[in-house]
């Protein structure tokens, strides 16, 4: 009985979505697999946006055999027209018998009418294998399709003394490669890549992804209340990463028309003296940005994070003390008068990198901490 | 053949010798264990200063047997009357064939005086097994007779973005449970805990060691240049636990006295402003203080590190966020310009208690630093 397997499939199919990490946006990361009296008769996986979907290369990929096959997908399978056909109907039309589901699609042109679509053609339906898992393969995509609001990962790297640049901002470099190689990564797997105009001016920063096999570069966006940003900076550069420039109300006309003839796009979010940047996130959840990184310094960090717009942290840690009483940390902004303000992770995870660790966690906003 | 099974015998003396961590200052701590065609006859460990060594209590154990079996001690036997008689005499005595050593002692009376006599009687040696281990078991011991100076661990706790306390001071508490179980833990194996006057002044500190089945207390040691310790501060009641405070030479009579009538011992070191580190840790080691634990703020820790007086670092990491940009962090003190002028730690360990994480590391003053 194929049945006692579910699991082991669905994790199959796991790890074929996983396979197109960073390169799905705005679409879903999906897995795909079809099986046949316990024999694998096909398998995919969704790899861009405007291609076929996972189940479209599973059945394909079985082809005849697929008439009576069970087919496992991550994700419940597209009842609509969008940029491709609905899946529902390959499914019915290749005779498949059984689909096992791991979680429903939030999108509202989804949200189980997928199911609902299968099961009126007679197909039998197991739903929730690997339930947890499939949820947070696409956390970032649930999280926008409920909020309308990308998936925001607050990133900085520190001395264990909590610094992330001496009194005159050098901050080159606090981690090794292995580490470093992993905020590129990070750059991949993430549809914009966040920083505040300090931190352009200050490093001069690419944020692009530096991957040894290549791999596909965030759009950048700068938090510049003020219109401050250079044209000779990397990130004015637009010819192969496009950048979104976010002003108040007041800044100046003549930069914005400077900027935007250099081909970066400026959004006036909030009056002075800052940018209002919960108007910021909305504006990039309109615009199909599911996830953001912000590589930010640390009163921006603040802020971000007092505004409760951070769903995840991730600290680098490098086993190495700077020191400096003026020094800069990963957080600054007001200061709290008590420890017990402090704001908690949950879900808090430690990885490895080289000599550098890396500490993920959930900002825990139910539990006490007035500061942050 | 026995010799096969050395390492592992060695391993079961490490154990035994490890089991009175803690409560041997200012001796080492020392595993022995006897072993007679392939039978374990007797073992023992030294456990406390003044009480027989580890040999004595395995040849003990072994009664008649132990003529013909193998020794086996973490540590090469003493040559001389000290607080007991030389061991080798009882090895001798107890007609042991053969003496398996972890390695030297430094100690200035054995040397390798204790292998030549044993050699000499006819005893086969064998040394060196799990050298490095043995080595690591008494590092602080070797330290000091190596250097006259104790080995000196910096501990501090900081949130993840390196703050120990809030604007005001608030420093409770920023690990939970099991890291401050840890720390009563380290108190327990260190001859002393040293402190600044601003702690003590800041969270009146006890700094006794508060473990479950109670606990070997440290020296508590203040640094208090101009003698500022108030009489009604815990450190200040001797009546269980010394304490020794270190002031310059211009602090207050008056105070010294006032100190003195309570039952500290007062140390005048260097002149104004400052306490000399130097010979603070100096007069540490003569008073065979082997093991220094400081538990100080980030402008005491800095002065500690620059100063080259710090032989290992402890940081435990709790997983929560304090910002504020007048927050105090754990290493303060100048400031350095560039990133690469951060000490960096090597042999660097992590370890977990609780949700928080303990990385420890020892400074590397070969590498670029100017700072530290």
């Amino acid at each position: 009985m194929v049945g006692d397997h579910n699991e082991e499939w669905m994790r199959f199919a796991l790890s074929l979505a996983q396979s197109a990490q960073g390169q799905t946006s705005p679409n879903p990361m999906v897995g795909a697999v079809a099986v046949k009296e316990g024999r694998l008769i096909g398998f995919g996986a969704h790899l861009r946006a405007g291609t076929p979907h996972a189940e479209v290369h599973a059945l394909d990929m079985a082809g005849e055999q697929a008439k009576g096959c069970t087919l496992y997908v991550t994700l419940e399978p597209c009842n609509h027209y969008g940029r491709t056909p609905p899946c529902t109907k390959k499914i019915i039309d290749s005779g498949v018998k059984r689909v096992v589901v791991g979680c429903l699609d939030p999108d509202h042109r989804v949200a189980g009418q997928g199911l609902i679509r299968l099961r009126e053609a007679g197909v039998e339906i197991i739903e929730g294998v690997l339930n947890t898992d499939c949820l947070q393969l696409n956390e970032a995509y649930f999280h926008h399709r409920k909020t309308g609001l990308p998936f925001v990962t607050l990133k900085t790297a520190v001395t264990l003394d909590g610094k992330t640049a001496t009194v005159s901002g050098d901050s080159r470099w606090i981690t090794g490669d292995a580490a470093r190689l992993e905020v590129h990564r990070l750059r991949h797997t993430h549809d914009a890549v966040l920083v505040g105009s300090g931190t352009v001016l200050a490093d001069r920063p690419q944020l692009t992804t530096r991957l040894p096999g290549g791999g596909v570069n965030p759009i950048r966006v700068v938090i510049d209340s003020r219109l401050q940003l250079s044209l000779d900076t990397p990130v004015a550069d637009v010819s192969e990463v496009p950048t979104w420039v976010f002003c108040t109300e007041e800044a100046d006309e003549k930069r914005e028309q400077a900027l935007i003839e250099r081909g970066l796009r400026v959004f006036r979010t909030g009056g002075s003296p800052r940018v209002d940047l919960h108007k910021v996130f909305q504006r990039l959840g309109q615009e199909e940005i599911m996830s953001v990184l912000t590589e930010c310094g640390g009163e921006l960090n603040a802020t971000l994070l007092q505004g409760g717009h951070v769903n995840q942290v991730k600290v680098f840690l490098a086993p190495k003390l700077l020191g400096g009483k003026e020094s800069e940390t990963a957080l600054e902004g007001e200061n709290p008068l008590k420890m017990a303000d402090a704001m908690r992770l949950t879900d808090v995870e430690v990885a490895h990198f080289g000599e550098d660790i890396c500490i993920t966690g959930k900002p825990d906003h139910g539990a006490k901490g007035v500061n942050c």
